[in-house]
């Protein structure tokens, strides 16, 4: 393919992608296809020959596009958002076409800086306390990870490392392998998987306490966890805060377990994945009350900023941390030596090589402007309103716990088994996708307001659907008189027991 | 930015791209700019009001481009390549522009299955043996992983929780965390550093064994390390064989190292990040004589295929060995039970978001086709012998080891403190880029063909620049009478225990 070919395959599928976009609407949000459907499809060889590029675009219409779940169709209200925008695709086309690898500073300079410099500049954006960003006179600093998962890793095994070297330092007859058993890490039982998953691969024992019940986990119990386990030999080492949970968008209250792990001497984790886009807003910033008593902090530019994966932002206090859990010195990377504070990244992150990512946050903060972006996050908060406003005024449905930030999480007032009987039949439908959650022992449905396109008439639509799906249900149930809601308990226990 | 501008902007992104790569020997390969460039030029917050995008472009050209340095350049010969194509930008294109996050089937089906098919075309078009193929029969398959650090990184967390539940089994009486600290992981001394990492992050001991006098980890040597902890109590657990070392391009003998392991029962992980892709070619499969004894193969598509970062390609003889030790399950991610093999590739893996990466490995085999694939690996090959034999032919240098794959190593026979200087003086003056390392502790230049985009001239113009600077060394020491070749062991020694 030579570059005007480039020119023109590049052209079409620009094309292509603003046709996407402006047509999203009439695709189903779920796509019908069985599983091995593709694998049916297309040929079990690469081919031998070159191939032209008007047949992988005609393949990729008629093969790929129906296997596709359009994330950010206006109908799309499962999980969280993750981010895109017509500024981002072209962020990262400009990275692509550049493909240099930014493990040190020589190996791609702009690379680093402007890293450097969008980091700051969201940090700022969000209220992060200044002492994190690399504009601030201490040795603290932002990276861009590959993922929330990531961060959460990296931040454990920096608190590994620290609470090791502490530990012989105070005492040098310790001896490491003794210690490490002996860690833990700590987070509610409302967090993400990822964050149980970085105990695991971090080979951390991680206790997921239990939350209030708004779904937050407070400071006196983690207190008395730290006294429980020291009364066992154990040594508290790594907490993870949500702000934003995964099921209900809760907000652990940092103000009361940075006192706890500060005098504790155990590094604090914020995971505000998806939650922290909205700290642009300062009407939010309240929720974030303790920061800077963490140590390390976390929020997805690539899910409520429009911004594609990957792109999760992470400050710590002090990147020296990082730095001395993870660098591995080899001559053909023989850096120069930079006298200002310049970092090199490879030794704040799990991987060696690092694609140019800041470009595309680049992008997307000055096609959006600070302006453009907390409007878009008040934006989705005003529609989640609405859409609460729509379910209770229906009066089967019963909306619980209070909408946070773009979710609303609902039930039929009737039981469990006829709300998730209704996301079935709904899922089935494949016109809105929205997934279960558990609240109080209850299933719940989860919705949330996730495509940057949606405008009012799009919540009037999902809501249309689900209504009507409940009529039906209703129908039916008068039909066949089944007594439902009586196995309640069971369903919801199983529920509980699956998402642990 | 509504549709209408996303296509102007896309599209001048597009020829800005074809232009650059048309005209990028018009640009010194290293950038002529000192630390903190950027952070001054661009400034210190995010604007409040959005921008246009021609200012965006502007920029881009003004500032990020001047601080690039331009892997992609024929004189680019540092490290090892890293892939770039037309095919692969516009494919990685379409990816964003869908930007769904596959971290399960129903999340989009096509994301999993493509991945799947092209894992299936790319293991069968390497040669790699039909059990670490999704399309066997038996529990092996393939996955695209961001890195060869985390490929690696992942091997090691799988084979330190069979290793655990193998020896609980065995014993219930055993513990855990008993267990652990005594595992041991092997690789040799001239791993790449992502591999050490690897045990850092994974915490797990590893030694860096001694390779032999031509960079090979040899079966005896790991046979008797096996041997030396087993008697001091400690676990063999993990083993990391090189394909094409960092340094030399050296090949560890799998058929010395595969019976070891598997007699021990230790699991063996292929590294073959760059040489890998040479296994498209018939020719040079010998070198991997013995794969079929290890449990987990990497090949970064993103190295030597013009694929951008990241594609990194890992095949497991068992899937459900990764599986087994990354599954955290969570009612909101419940999934369709696939019956037919089609993995969960979150629990293939270390973050729970994946991008749709196998739309960009796609578009590349069709685009090239097996016939253009190897035809890019040969044309590297031979384009590194026609230096080899320009090197050669001037008596000041020597080549050694013999060439390997696209690296040729090299040095000024008069020393190691001259070859330093030819090095420091080439790349102060930016024309062309290599990095150092070291063969039986001699300093030597590494020498790799890079660019997709080389020919013959280009290698005639790097070997000018070499020979041109070696020239004015030799008249400037006639000049000063320095006596250079006495200290060159200390910095041998330097280097090499710099480099460990």
């Amino acid at each position: 393919m030579d570059a005007q070919q480039f020119r023109e395959f590049g052209k079409a599928a620009i094309d292509l992608l603003a046709d996407y976009v402006e047509n999203i609407r009439d695709n189903d949000v779920l796509p019908s296809v069985e599983p091995g459907y593709l694998l049916n499809l297309l040929p079990e060889d690469a081919p031998e020959q070159p191939e032209n590029w008007q047949e992988i675009l005609k393949d990729f219409n008629q093969t790929i596009m129906p296997g596709v779940t359009h994330w950010h169709s206006p109908r799309f209200h499962a999980f969280y958002p993750t981010g895109t925008s017509y500024a981002s695709i072209i962020g990262n086309m400009l990275s692509d076409g550049l493909s240099i690898i930014g493990f040190s500073w020589l190996s791609s300079p702009a690379c680093t800086e402007l890293e450097v410099l969008t980091m700051n500049w969201l940090g700022k954006l969000l209220g992060i306390p200044e002492e994190f960003l690399q504009c601030s006179s201490g040795p603290g600093g932002g990276i861009i990870q590959g993922s929330a998962s990531e961060a959460t890793l990296v931040g454990l095994l920096a608190a590994k490392d620290k609470t090791v070297r502490k530990l012989i330092r105070n005492d040098p007859t310790l001896d490491e392998d003794e210690i490490k058993p002996k860690l833990v890490a700590y987070t509610s039982d409302q967090c993400n998987s990822s964050v149980e998953k970085a105990g695991l691969l971090g080979s951390m024992k991680m206790r997921l306490l239990k939350a209030d019940n708004d779904g937050r986990l407070r400071g006196e119990t983690l207190k008395n966890a730290f006294e429980e386990d020291r009364a066992q030999g154990l040594i508290p080492c790594y907490v993870i805060a949500n702000l934003g949970t995964t099921g209900t968008c809760a907000f652990d209250p940092l103000y009361e377990l940075g006192p706890v792990c500060n005098e504790a001497d155990v590094w604090l984790h914020v995971d505000a994945a998806y939650a922290g886009a909205a700290f642009m807003c300062p009407e939010y910033r309240h929720l974030m009350r303790g920061i800077e008593l963490s140590d390390s902090i976390d929020v997805n530019a690539h899910k409520w900023m429009p911004v594609s994966f990957d792109c999760s932002a992470m400050w710590v206090k002090d990147g020296f941390d990082l730095v001395r859990a993870f660098d591995v010195q080899r001559i053909y990377l023989d850096d120069v030596k930079t006298e200002n504070k310049i970092p090199d990244y490879r030794h704040w992150q799990i991987p060696l090589g690092r694609r140019f990512r800041a470009l595309k946050l680049w992008t997307v903060m000055r096609i959006y402007g600070a302006e453009g972006l907390r409007k878009h996050v008040r934006n989705h908060i005003s529609l989640a309103q609405y859409f609460a406003k729509l379910v209770r005024a229906d009066e089967r449905f019963i909306v619980e716990p209070e909408p946070s930030m773009g979710l609303v999480c609902f039930r039929l007032k009737e039981g469990d088994i006829i709300t998730k009987k209704l996301l079935e039949k709904l899922t089935e439908k494949k016109k809105v996708f929205m997934v279960a959650g558990t609240y109080r022992d209850r299933y719940i449905i989860r919705f949330v307001i996730c495509s940057r396109l949606t405008v009012k008439e799009d919540v009037d639509y999902s809501w249309k659907q689900i209504k009507d799906e409940a009529d039906l249900l209703y129908t039916d149930k008068i039909h066949t008189k089944a007594q439902i809601p009586a196995i309640d308990q069971i369903v919801a226990r199983e529920i509980c027991e699956k998402s642990k």
